[in-house]
């Protein structure tokens, strides 16, 4: 604790003047083993340290913010209005880093057209003169590794999406269309000419026999499927400038990314990282998010490494053994499995079966090649195996998986809500105690009151923290509280009616 | 219609002889443009072609089967009995392929250790005296271009499985123990030494520090996905020994496996294909198979294509698009999505994108290269995309699903069932129908006559099948019925209660 502490006043000394080049570098979920290389430390941070700016914190906050003895809980200030009237708390983890690595960003943005004047500067914050098809985005953003590559997905990735829409603004302007699957490079739509009486276009030579009919036929893409295309590509494109922006900026790490985007009437929940989001409907959960560990995406990873064994630096096996084999047992049958295989069979070991498992551990504990925890996110470009030239990013992947709830089709109450948390509050608390707990907050709660959904944040984020006691933070029936970072984002999905 | 007739009479004079070297060459889905090779013609067929054993057909009712024209219904004799009184029916498609290429297998058979004089000759029918842990399996397999991979499937899967388990029947025996993470040669549990007071093992180079937890680790993997292992296993080397003895035996086309387990109070449901397995229990729909096809695992073999592009042949493109680009739509933009998407988005078109896509069109006309309409299954060996040397093989699995039901833990009334069916039935008859017309077929019908199953899946075919009218086969609705072949087993789960 001691050693903590000094840690702590160093990084201190460093953000209270306002630069912090990179975080202690502290794997996800208190793995130390595994290497981080940063830029050199001439680099300038591409933003400096700091939490979200709609928590409006003074230096003296930020400072206390990072308390990890007393973990205070952050919130927004009586009088500060997110839209929708948005709940949001945090807290920083148990000494697990110095600085809390989550971060999280709410915004409403306007989706327009690329003007001449903007065409060429993207990812400008200007909004302009407020007119555009107005777009609302929450994101949770969980750090590893240091917080640069979370704190800049914070701040961009919004941006990105809206401009990506801006791209097809004439296309979401006529919903009742559906998108044109051919553009002419003016942006109109542009269809094939159809040969009069032609119907076999004979001079075509694929277009022989009955392959005519399948030759000509188009699928119908909806507006929908556009704006998740867009929300993909635009996590991508949000990586790849992570890795660019590193040739002349300090970003540190790596990040798990959750976020919500409203427009025209849908709420489009992209994941990418172990962090979750769900809709509390009448006290029913929906879940908005799968996770991407170790465990779940395991098939996946295993089939890169047996399709492309050079990643794998010959110091992997693509297969999965229940522990490490000792060469004492060559020869021996062990059980396993493959990319192909849920369940598991006996094998002989052979010499090759001694290299370290691609995916080994459980539960909370299950890495990739014995580094990370997390499968998918943005970031980590320079993330390599502890003491190797081998890199993790080939099998970490920034995609997302996006769905889509209709909020138009669903009437809503104002205890009906989506609750989005990095893997902190969900570590220890279930989707049912989670919605439970909400359902019963707001319920007492005055429903006139702006601030409710923040205290609704509030108690949820209690909930799984706990209280420090003599042996460590505590929940009310005594089981362990989380020591992790906790961001938590309550979102009334009545709440656009709160606009003015 | 004249020269579908004189085909039939060609091969009925084969088939009566007892002689069908391979089947016609018609494509799954009445699709014809991909090629399939066959093995030359002096080669002797693996199996002659046949209806299921248990339906014990003469030559002249086998005649009567494939008559295109009336589609008789075949179903069990009366006085024939199945395990648990499985009810069981059939029909031959209206025209696509000479013969019926769905095949069918219901036996009880006993896993026991293999003895000293079967250990190198497996495979064989015999059960010996009938000791052994009796093991029930049902087998659902719908061929395409051809039914050689069909009957085999059908004749030795489930004897694979039986021989995988009997290697493992020692542990089957003793069902209280998890499966031991290790065994010597002789089949032993193997355990590593433990060093006396050396938890850390400081001459292992790998335990250093917090790593050693980790190093120590053993998952605990249960019987049941031992089993399931088993099963993957079978499935995989089932369609190794199609490829084998494609050098001694002509063995045509390929076909989708479906197989439901029971084995010690569980019942494991297998899948690879398009054919479907739902529990009624309660007239309510528990679905144990997910589908495979181009549209299902498009992102599966996207990826695949992605990462090999040379098993694409220069002639495919791993992206997919909503319809066939033609040469003079180079530089404009057009939707797209790759191995990464959901959504679609907007990609200037380069030349490489002239090339076909891998997979093309929609729901049952979705291909995979343009040849074949499902993904997983057994055989295909040979299959190439028409007039090119490129192999349909690498991006089809022979890998199925396995979901687990427990029968022990369940109550069954005598109208709780599974359904299996190959995609004719399923193709026009939602699961929400085919639970309420068993459920409903099954309340009007005497509890104790034995032949209520039978009658159950006479009943569910008819319904898919239709009865022929002017233009076509139709249902009651007056829709288009199935011309497809239609398989249907009703397996009553409280049928294991009828064994002797």
């Amino acid at each position: 604790m001691p050693i903590m502490m000094n840690k702590v006043k160093n990084a201190m000394s460093n953000l209270v003047g306002g630069m912090m080049p990179h975080g202690h570098h502290h794997h996800h979920n208190h793995h130390s083993g595994g290497g981080q290389t940063c830029g050199p430390d001439s680099l300038p941070p591409r933003f400096p340290y700091g939490r979200p700016d709609f928590l409006d914190l003074s230096p003296e906050l930020l400072q206390y913010s990072t308390e990890h003895a007393s973990r205070p809980v952050l919130t927004l200030k009586r009088g500060t209005r997110l839209p929708w009237q948005t709940g949001y708390a945090e807290v920083i983890n148990a000494g697990k880093s110095m600085l809390n690595e989550d971060q999280a960003s709410c915004e409403k943005v306007f989706v327009k057209k690329p003007s001449g004047k903007h065409r060429n500067s993207t990812l400008l914050e200007d909004n302009g003169d407020g007119t555009g098809i107005p777009l609302h985005f929450w994101g949770v953003f969980d750090g590893h590794a240091g917080s640069g590559a979370a704190i800049m997905a914070s701040k961009l990735l919004h941006r990105l999406i809206r401009d990506r829409l801006g791209e097809i603004c004439h296309l979401l302007e006529n919903p009742s269309n559906a998108p044109p699957i051919c553009l002419a490079k003016n942006g109109s739509p542009y269809q094939v000419e159809s040969k009069k009486g032609a119907a076999q276009e004979p001079e075509d030579p694929d277009a022989v026999s009955d392959s005519t009919v399948r030759f000509h036929m188009e699928k119908v893409v909806s507006l929908e499927s556009l704006v998740m295309g867009v929300i993909e590509t635009a996590f991508k494109q949000m990586d790849d400038l992570i890795e660019k922006e590193k040739a002349s900026y300090a970003i540190s790490g790596g990040c798990c990314a959750l976020a919500a985007i409203h427009l025209m009437g849908k709420l489009y929940v992209a994941n990418a990282g172990d962090s979750r989001a769900i809709i509390i409907r009448n006290n029913e959960v929906i879940p908005m998010t799968n996770e991407f560990t170790p465990e779940s995406e395991r098939q996946r990873l295993q089939y890169l490494g047996f399709l492309r064994p050079e990643l794998l630096g010959n110091e992997f096996t693509h297969i999965e053994f229940p522990r490490r084999i000792q060469h004492s047992e060559l020869g021996k049958k062990m059980l396993y499995r493959d990319h192909t295989m849920t369940g598991w069979a006996y094998k002989t070991i052979v010499e090759d079966d001694l290299k370290f498992p691609l995916i080994y551990g459980e539960g909370k504990k299950a890495r990739v090649m014995a580094t990370i925890g997390v499968t998918r996110g943005l970031g980590d470009h320079d993330l390599k195996v502890y003491n190797s030239n081998i890199y993790i990013k080939p099998f970490l992947s920034c995609v997302p998986e996006v769905k889509v709830y209709n909020l138009d089709e669903n009437k809503h109450g104002p205890d009906d809500v989506l609750v989005m948390g990095t893997d902190g509050l969900w570590d220890v608390t279930t989707d049912r105690e989670v919605a439970d707990a909400v359902s019963a907050y707001l319920s007492c709660c005055d429903p006139s009151d702006p601030m409710r959904y923040t205290l609704a944040a509030q108690d949820l984020l209690m909930r799984s923290r706990g209280v420090l006691k003599e042996r460590g933070w505590r929940l009310p029936n005594e089981k362990l509280g989380s020591g992790d970072d906790i961001t938590v984002f309550v979102v009334p999905l009545a709440g656009q009616e709160s606009e003015t």
